[in-house]
């Protein structure tokens, strides 16, 4: 997906709202919202928003002297997610359809999202559970990812965020998780999923986990490692996990199957979807 | 007031909305907001949003080869309060409290507000009256208003934007139009209401009317003309419609009145409101 018009104004609101994370120098954070305008004035919009969007964190981490600046809201929304997980699992292995009951719940997930929204909310996440488990979600788009985890040997698991990484274990044990590689980012970018948020989740103890050797949001392949080129390449199954994959992997030459809460306008114009709506879809060169 | 951080990702929504209405070439749309997004690096945030915002809105419309994208809106919106206008007027003459309808009245039209809102909608309009009518409104500061109209024998009112100007004469009717003059932008920008409105709206069949020689959004003293500065200072009363006149003239060094709809989460912190809220409140040197 190309960066659109009005990704620009989105792209810089995340901006302010790092910034302020970093420091509470207005001084240094005039300075670092002038550079990243001027950056942006320069860019190329024929990119994807998380590739012009890793530049622009990177700048304002740089002038602002932080590494990572959601670390804590990344334990916090790892650690509430846990505590959600034992209720989430019963329900899922009492549910008449579990495996459907998993995907809604992974998707629900999928609301933890920094960029998305400034804050972490309890409150937001059980929302999104509730509505997950209610709003339509595409019968033969599911019962195809459904048959396509059957059949697969080697599935790879794009993760997205921290927190929703431990709802995804839902999914991940219905798929097989012998069969599953899950995939990190390489760095910290906003509050996406590090190997270090996947041991907090328990993910590590559970699947092969790697992380994808770049500091971006989505899966920027070009920016990723060999390895995780050759795996994306050789998998059976690519499950897709959020709008940064689906912003960075919607043209991809193999196909993938895109799990994710539609947060924004321009990515539900893009799905043809409501903001709000829960998406499972396949995409790329489906 | 000063431009915060927060309004600079809003300016720059702001311009991608009125680089659309200028022109449906994305090739000049990219350049204007490459344009914009240089200039904003370099802007002084110690000036007023507007201050920032007409000089982005003025190489918007150069880069797009328009002069005036809101001219239809401006018309259509004038049309549409033009087309309430009788209905209101009979309820201010009914109300127990004339002077206090009124208000609330000219308070809701400031909901035709495109810098807040990127389109005209008649439904928002009946909402935002409905509204104004219910919601509190400080009774204090009502009656300080009320009085200093009374006492006043020269009164400055500062409208805002083009449809609000017609439920303007409902409030000037009140404050007696013989003692009135209604300021308009001295060119056009952004929706807000001009000469040409004035006289849409009935205006100048009834008040003097004068433009403010400034071709921006609010009043911006050091750009308006100096008969508008002469009348500023010697006016026994001013009254100021709108954000853009509170963005602009909070510090001013003499009383005003700020009548408006808290539209924006900055404005709404600085008026110590919620957005939503409608507005009566003396500042600058009261």
């Amino acid at each position: 997906m190309k960066t659109c018009f009005d990704c620009v104004p989105c792209l810089i609101r995340q901006m302010v709202d790092t910034a302020r994370l970093c420091t509470s120098d207005d001084a240094v954070i005039e300075d670092a919202l002038r550079q990243c305008l001027a950056e942006m004035a320069r860019m190329d919009l024929g990119q994807s928003p998380p590739a012009l969007g890793w530049r622009l964190y990177r700048l304002i981490l740089d002038r602002c002297g932080a590494t990572d600046p959601l670390r804590d809201m990344k334990a916090q929304s790892n650690r509430f997610a846990l505590s959600l997980y034992p209720e989430l699992k019963a329900s899922v292995n009492r549910a008449p359809d579990p495996f459907a009951q998993a995907a809604r719940l992974a998707i629900a997930g999928n609301i933890i999202d920094f960029g998305a929204h400034s804050s972490f909310s309890e409150a937001r996440v059980r929302q999104s559970i509730a509505h997950a488990l209610e709003a339509p979600l595409d019968p033969v788009e599911l019962d195809a990812l459904r048959h396509a985890a059957a059949s697969a040997r080697r599935i790879l698991y794009l993760a997205d965020n921290a927190g929703e990484i431990v709802l995804d274990k839902l999914l991940i044990e219905r798929l097989g998780p012998e069969k599953v590689t899950v995939v990190v980012r390489g760095g910290p970018i906003i509050n996406d999923a590090t190997l270090e948020d996947a041991r907090a989740a328990g993910l590590t103890g559970m699947v092969e986990v790697m992380d994808n050797g770049a500091p971006a949001a989505g899966t920027i392949l070009d920016l990723c490692s060999p390895g995780l080129r050759q795996r994306f390449a050789a998998a059976d199954l690519v499950i897709a996990k959020g709008q940064g994959n689906y912003e960075t992997l919607s043209h991809a030459l193999r196909p993938v199957y895109f799990l994710l809460k539609a947060k924004c306008p321009v990515v539900a114009r893009s799905l043809r979807v409501k903001p709000g709506d829960i998406v499972l879809r396949r995409g790329g060169a489906a």
